[in-house]
């Protein structure tokens, strides 16, 4: 499966993935989804907000046991974050047919739209849209950096895009949904284990720093009578590490706009977003609260004008406990090592979280020794992803074959 | 002329002009100055590299006295950027009809095309081609963010570019040129003058700092994990300010590009340009070296690799003594308060600044309030740019009348 999905929306230069929303890339994804579907005699189906589905079994008898992840990247990702859970499914339902298991409830396969969010700037479009965490008219209002509306782009790749919005019967249908996925850090190679289990995801979000100053000409305009956003968009870069590191949360600034960029221009305004997570609300407030107040401090110092906007907020997920305990034990069950599998929570964003206000949601973890992630040199070993296709295996047995 | 020239590539929302070199508001611009030279019964032509000129008397008689500025502008420039100097040049010559002097030397006024290289990222190309202080070759080379080159640009906008290059006979037939520019400092606010007169422009140059670290998820590796680059830019914006303050230069980063430039992406390269200018060369190697040093002991310190490139530099620039000081007892002559015309140095470049090179050059500052540049709040009180007007008048009835 790999061999085909490899080349798909690979830049050459930089070896990383774009495969972005409802783009030729991602087209292509979707077909291969398809064409995997359809070679394994399952019921392929996209549903109204243009998330896939492969069925094996009744889709609407209900209880459904259903596993995927999604195969969009962001700019320049890796080959593992996302496609990794896709392909482990599918190769999980091989690996079940090979036992001969008899499977007691339907099982599907799910590729979910858009969860990277790399093009219109908000994450888990197409669970968020089925899930009724993100409204029609909100997502209408989504637009690319070319000024392309999401329905545009929905449609122009042969999607319609007059049918989306909340989906709650085929949320009722399922009974549990597992997402394997690659790590995005380093714990389960701390600890040595091939696979791991999520516990939660940290509460997240973006903010927006504009700092406003006075756009004048970098060769004549002396020092005392600037208005630099530069320097105190600096000076709280410096503030957020500082922070995150007092705190033992994470702060980053990854994105940045200037106005007019020029030169030989003293900007008139710098643009920062802000990504912080932390493993609990009380420590992601006091890590924002701490890099905005020290922002504001820089500002009033330095006649800079700051506007601090919450663009988006994820609060904490805590996967069912129920799912989670089983998936432990048949994992305990089941393992290598005879001892029991890592529960680990994440700082990353999922399709799982969103899912997991619906539905009976867990997540399965497979280690990535550098812990790199959304780079072209993420990383996962194939003896580690035998290993999770394993796993996934055993949990969909345990879950969903007599 | 004004209120004809205003709207053109004006921005409707930033309130600054666009005027790119060879782009639609600049063939505006382009048609007005022709308009005007024909409304005077001028000789009107258009030179190998571009630039315009218009005649009074024989352009090939030699020893003429040239006057005149650019009309392109930078990113949401102001309005007198430039376009103070071609209006002024009018205006003067106007003025010197009025006063029915009779001209001794042939008299012209130009616009010299692509000053502010807001376009293809070098200043000065039209001055730069027709003095020789840039290749053929290394204009071909040229190209703007679209990844259009200055050829195909110039043949777009209907000019030929396979006659572009050096000019000899036509800068040797050049008595005199002076340009008159809207100050881009407060230097005549503080001394309380309308007008004043160029010095030197001081030594320039534009830095590249290349910062590469590791692309990275940012919600999910640990902060000892990272190489973020955006932490060494910023230690290095605020290291440059320092350097700056300790050693009376100036310096500024004011244009950045971030690699993948994603809120929840640690960047793999942040690439940010150093602008730096000193009132003399041992101060501004002394600032570079000292900015550069600071960057790579960040950049060491945090495994960032840094590399920095000098993209262009630009020698000071003194004067030309004689006429410098011929311009001053003019003046003197005719001033309002009766006392000496100021002299000042600055740090911006001109097309003056590449002619001093083959001709006889001098320049007129007028007053700016603010000392804003660069900007649509860039200003000049109507008092001031008469006097402006004046001034040059007296300038070039000194020179090219009997």
């Amino acid at each position: 499966m790999w061999r085909e999905l490899a080349p798909v929306g690979r830049h050459p230069d930089s070896g990383g993935y774009r495969r972005y929303a409802w783009s030729a890339a991602d087209l292509e994804c979707r077909a291969w989804f398809r064409a995997q579907a359809e070679a394994r005699g399952l019921t392929y189906e996209t549903d109204r907000n243009g998330n896939q589905w492969a069925w094996l079994g009744d889709p609407l008898a209900g209880n459904a046991v259903v596993t995927g992840s999604h195969l969009d990247s962001v700019p320049d990702g890796g080959a593992f974050d996302g496609p990794l859970g896709v392909v482990s499914s599918f190769a999980a339902l091989d690996e079940l047919r090979s036992r001969g298991v008899a499977f007691t409830r339907p099982l599907a396969v799910t590729n979910f739209g858009d969860e990277e969010g790399a093009r219109f700037g908000l994450a888990c479009v197409g669970s968020r849209l089925a899930a009724g965490q993100l409204t029609v008219a909100d997502a209408h209002r989504l637009k690319d950096a070319d000024g392309i509306a999401l329905p545009a782009a929905m449609k122009s790749a042969g999607y319609d895009p007059d049918t989306i919005g909340p989906d709650p019967e085929r949320l009722a249908r399922i009974g549990a949904f597992v997402e394997l996925h690659v790590e995005q850090g380093r714990a389960l190679d701390l600890t040595g284990d091939p696979v791991g289990i999520a516990s939660a995801i940290w509460p997240h979000g973006r903010w927006r720093f504009d700092f406003r100053g006075e756009a004048n000409h970098a060769g004549t305009t002396r020092l005392v009578d600037r208005r630099d956003p530069m320097l105190t968009y600096a000076e709280t870069v410096l503030a957020a590490r500082r922070e995150a590191e007092l705190t033992g949360a994470l702060a980053t600034f990854g994105k940045i706009a200037v106005e007019p960029n020029g030169v030989n221009a003293i900007p008139s305004l710098v643009r920062g977003w802000l990504d912080s997570r932390a493993a609990d609300q009380a420590t992601l407030d006091a890590v924002v609260t701490g890099i905005e107040r020290a922002a504001r401090e820089y500002a009033d110092r330095a006649g800079i004008d700051l506007d601090v906007v919450r663009e988006s907020f994820t609060p904490v997920v805590e996967f069912e406990h129920a799912l989670r305990d089983e998936l432990a034990k048949i994992l305990e069950g089941s393992g290598d090592t005879g001892r029991p599998v890592p529960v680990l929570g994440t700082g990353a964003g999922h399709d799982a979280g969103i899912l997991s206000a619906s539905v009976p949601t867990a997540m399965l973890f497979v280690r990535n020794p550098t812990g790199i992630s959304h780079s072209p040199a993420e990383h996962a070993a194939e003896d580690d992803c035998v290993a999770g296709v394993r796993a996934l295996a055993d949990v969909l047995e345990g879950l969903a074959c007599s």
